[in-house]
């Protein structure tokens, strides 16, 4: 792959971002790196793992003279970065991102952007539970799905650029529309993830006496729990914030099921609990067959 | 480790039957297995893989001069077998199982069981979402629990014959009170297993256009539910009747707190919802710590 971008600017460079900074470099997808975040630690990690040419803590300061712009902060700071470089960025600048949630991207950022900056905001489905630059690897995306949601009337070659760079990344890119990919993933994602910190919630208030027991016998299944329950407290709630509809939806229906299957075991009715137990293991080999256990 | 039963007899020989028996003829534990099971493919497949030396779909003719019996079919079979296995158990012959669900299991059996039998009922914390005597192995228990559940006044020499077999297996045996371990696994399998099934039907009832993309974008903690919901529909049935009072008295707690998580993302309580997600990680920390991750 050839440079796709003489000066790119990360806003954010976490687990996701360090992990596509590690791509551009790898491939050598960039010019120059220049990588923004508000801690210390983060940029002295970033430093230290070369993983940008300059780094800053002002976004304005990176976003200057950027072809490409990529946000991957938790979502909540979107609307903050967006006032502080919309003034400085180029004309031509693309400015994308690797949120978890869509709708509210583009609320945030499409009104502050000038027009000439093109906005393609992105969502690469990987990730771990960990958290931070030195956690990221660039094989991350490799096999995984990024879906883009560029709104109406977005110039093509613009998103055919990000296109190429997750491409560059091993993903299979696909396009959707925000308010679509909200709820795809409001149950792919952001359910399942908000379901797992209830538990191990759950878990962490019974008495000493159990929860003891709780960790010494995890291998029954809530270990798995307790793995995606480790993910970043502030980046969940951000995205259970920022999709908040879709999220509820969702709920809504889970615990109508939840609550069928409590009366189900309440009263014994051994025929409707086979019937529902049934039914999930053709969604399980759909998902193996399509790669993606 | 030197033969611990001239003769061993599985009534039900799946997943973890086979595991177990697989243990015994690496360890040369038993003189002679005999298993029973109800379907001929069972059987077939046992004879094939040479995991025993007999077979029969009779439990009182695998029982018979038995010196352990390990009952691992699902749990409603047990009481069933105990009828028809109880007139042919041989004095001082232990009856185990490797049930998930340890209160309803000496309720099924103690009745039954004539005096001078010895009942220790065990559950190995261990398993995959795979059933079947092809899917069973035999490292499958190392280094995991097993928890004996004997009532007041078994005999201890049973008991360590039992928790001999188990050791040799590569688990830590611990014993339990029956009540103590069913509300133990409740919560950290039951429960967890439980949700993922629901969360896995939720999808399943979702639009077409929505599940198909369901499974291709998985990847985003979906498929650790799908997973672990892709375990054996009926072995689950009969866990969450065989174990419904502790089941439901931990789905009380989680559904409140969840509802209490609902609350606050309808609201937008930020502060709430990230002092939540927050408590999650340190229980991750001492799974990982006991090496249970």
């Amino acid at each position: 792959m050839s440079q796709l971008f003489d000066r790119v600017a990360f806003i954010g460079i976490g687990l996701i971002g360090s992990s596509l900074a590690r791509v551009m470099i790898r491939d050598k997808l960039a010019g120059e790196i220049v990588a923004c975040a508000r801690s210390d630690a983060t940029l002295d990690t970033v430093k230290e793992l070369k993983l940008a040419d300059r780094v800053t803590h002002d976004p304005a300061e990176a976003a200057k003279g950027a072809d490409l712009v990529v946000i991957a902060t938790h979502l909540s700071a979107y609307a903050e970065i967006g006032r502080r470089i919309a003034d400085v960025l180029k004309p031509g600048a693309i400015v994308t991102d690797v949120g978890s949630v869509k709708q509210a991207v583009v609320r945030a950022l499409k009104p502050l952007l000038p027009s000439g900056v093109h906005l393609v905001p992105g969502h690469p489905v990987a990730g771990t539970e960990f958290s931070g630059p030195a956690a990221g690897f660039a094989d991350m995306f490799r096999d995984r799905w990024c879906i883009l949601t560029p709104t109406a009337g977005t110039d093509a070659k613009a998103i055919a650029r990000v296109r190429q760079m997750w491409e560059s990344a091993g993903m299979k890119v696909t396009t959707m529309d925000p308010e679509h990919h909200d709820m795809v993933l409001a149950i792919t994602s952001h359910l399942p993830h908000l379901i797992a910190f209830t538990i191990v919630g759950t878990a962490t208030d019974l008495e000493d006496t159990l929860k003891s027991e709780v960790i010494k016998f995890s291998a029954g299944g809530f270990r798995d729990f307790t793995r995606i329950a480790a993910s970043d407290p502030v980046f969940w709630r951000d995205v259970f914030l920022a999709n908040r509809d879709a999220v509820l939806a969702m709920l809504q229906r889970f615990t109508e099921d939840l609550t069928a299957m409590q009366r189900a075991i309440r009263y014994g009715e051994a025929d409707t609990l086979e019937r529902v137990l049934s039914r999930t293991r053709a969604i399980r080999k759909s998902i193996v067959d399509a790669k993606q256990a």
